[in-house]
């Protein structure tokens, strides 16, 4: 075995989709033909905007909390997030009735604040500036017993993510499809670490490619150095859920011996693809949620006489975000 | 065997469903939670406005054109629509390779225009005020020995709409789920005689309804009368695709056979579901393919405890005018 294999294995994103049957939205696995056309490629959208909370997230915050003790339970969880993360433990937190906490900085998306809020979660907004988000977090958790939900650097989260890439390779099965590519969107590797575990152990071909912001790109840069280094970028990026400080140990361990390389796309790639998602595809993706559809439309891999997967990772967006990236004249 | 049998059977169904597999998306029988909590219901979305050409309209087309004889085929066919029947019949067109003339509205949609010369299509506008379409299409086809394919009012187009039925049908039953009720948005009424005749055919007991536009509901009257009459409004509404005189002959005897009753909605209920399908449901759905959407939402029928199936037809909407219909405070 592995450290790879030790951190997850087939067998946990399997129990993992037992856990939630019936509770994720088994999203479709769905072709394009003006893509399809286009690119002269086959394409396999896996779309995960169409998720329970808009994201992928909801699967691995399900997953780890499940294996919080019953007596746990009561004392509540605690998360850090700007995000979708935020939505997928509120959401698992009351189907489990348990009590959540969610630290968010106080200039997130308002759509995922008062999402986070409308699912029970007890909400407290951070200033990024002046307050330290880690902090809160523990001193919440210390406080009332509360277990630390991680968004991505932890087993049963990438586990959890993981079913994302085992139902793409069963789905992809059925309609007599393999992969030769498989896109996933990055930010701090859980999915990329998830899929490409579940994905390798059906097809060991299949190329998982981790996608990022080019000012973002810790993982990218972290696959070249062979160790974790933080993005080369200002971290500045449209896609606001993947801006991260550098990779999760677990997750890099993972995502160095499962992916095939790193790739990062510009905002206004983001942008296009966030457009054509729109207009082509009838489908609202927000915009770190089509880094992947944006690292395919600009040609960043090979798709022509190929079979490529893309993970459309969520779309939680307001209609005024999304009204301003459709109005094409406006600059980013 | 009744009059409606006789017009379109499960079998015409059924043989329609093989002659469109792989060439039709199998479109997605989608849940989301937040709309099931709402409502406290089961609601089953039927996704078409994921399907080739942004409508189910490809499946009728298609099913259509299949019967032109090979020597008929390179006289070409012509087709009168203003919006997605005339997509439908430029792409099952450019796949037979027959040579497709669309007889649009020189007010059509731009969108819906440009889409159709995208996929080959000869466009010849007319002006509606000045112009009689029927008779520039005939004139066409009697010269040309092109084939007339008929939006609505045909056997096989009704038999190839009704293949999203028999997949809602199948589907269903794959999830353990029976349809109480299903909503069709509904025009000149193809594919609420086609989705009845499938639904019905698995489940007898499953009530399928039409939903109109409330100024254009010629459907509803008509079931009201038990004859053929015209719609009471001005045949204004946000929902172009669905504004038709009166319905079919052929889709009105197998409809009032076979639906429920017919259901209406007001411009103000389709723009409100438009806009909660894009924000909740992360769908982009143009006006008219969200009528059946806008009855569920305005509780033009009872879901709670229900099991309800909705069919979202149609997703061919210009990013301009999806703007437009977003933006809260503006006036229709």
């Amino acid at each position: 075995l592995t450290a790879a294999d030790d951190i997850v294995s087939l067998a946990d994103i399997e129990r993992a989709a037992v856990g939630l049957q019936d509770l994720a939205v088994r999203t479709p696995l769905l072709s394009n033909p003006v893509l399809d056309e286009m690119l002269g490629g086959r394409i396999l959208l896996k779309v995960e905007t169409l998720q329970r909370t808009g994201s992928f997230k909801f699967r691995g915050a399900w997953n780890r909390m499940l294996l919080i003790p019953q007596a746990r339970r009561a004392n509540g969880v605690v998360a850090v997030s700007a995000g979708n993360h935020a939505l997928g433990v509120a959401a698992a937190g009351r189907l489990l009735g348990i009590p959540a906490t969610i630290v968010i900085p106080i200039d997130a998306p308002r759509i995922k604040i008062d999402e986070a809020r409308r699912l029970g979660a007890d909400v407290r907004l951070y200033d990024r500036n002046t307050e330290d988000r880690e902090s809160i977090a523990n001193e919440i958790a210390d406080g009332r017993g509360a277990t630390l939900v991680p968004p991505y650097d932890d087993r049963a989260v990438i586990a959890g993510q993981g079913t994302v890439g085992l139902e793409m390779a069963q789905d992809a099965r059925q309609l007599g499809a393999a992969f030769d590519d498989v896109l996933v969107c990055c930010g701090g590797g859980g999915l990329a670490a998830g899929v490409s575990t579940a994905m390798q152990a059906w097809s060991a071909v299949t190329k998982v490619w981790s996608v990022e912001p080019e000012d973002c790109d810790d993982t990218r840069q972290s696959l070249l150095a062979g160790h974790r280094v933080p993005p080369r970028g200002n971290q500045r990026s449209i896609c606001d859920v993947l801006v991260t400080p550098q990779p999760g140990e677990l997750t890099f361990t993972v995502n160095q011996r499962r992916l095939a390389g790193g790739l990062a796309v510009t905002d206004e790639e983001v942008r296009s693809a966030l457009q054509f998602a729109v207009r082509t595809l009838r489908l609202v993706v927000e915009p770190g949620g089509c880094a992947a559809l944006a690292a395919l439309l600009s040609g960043k891999i090979e798709s022509k006489g190929r079979t490529v997967g893309v993970v459309l990772t969520g779309g939680n967006i307001a209609p005024d975000r999304l009204i301003e990236l459709l109005s094409t004249p406006k600059p980013l």
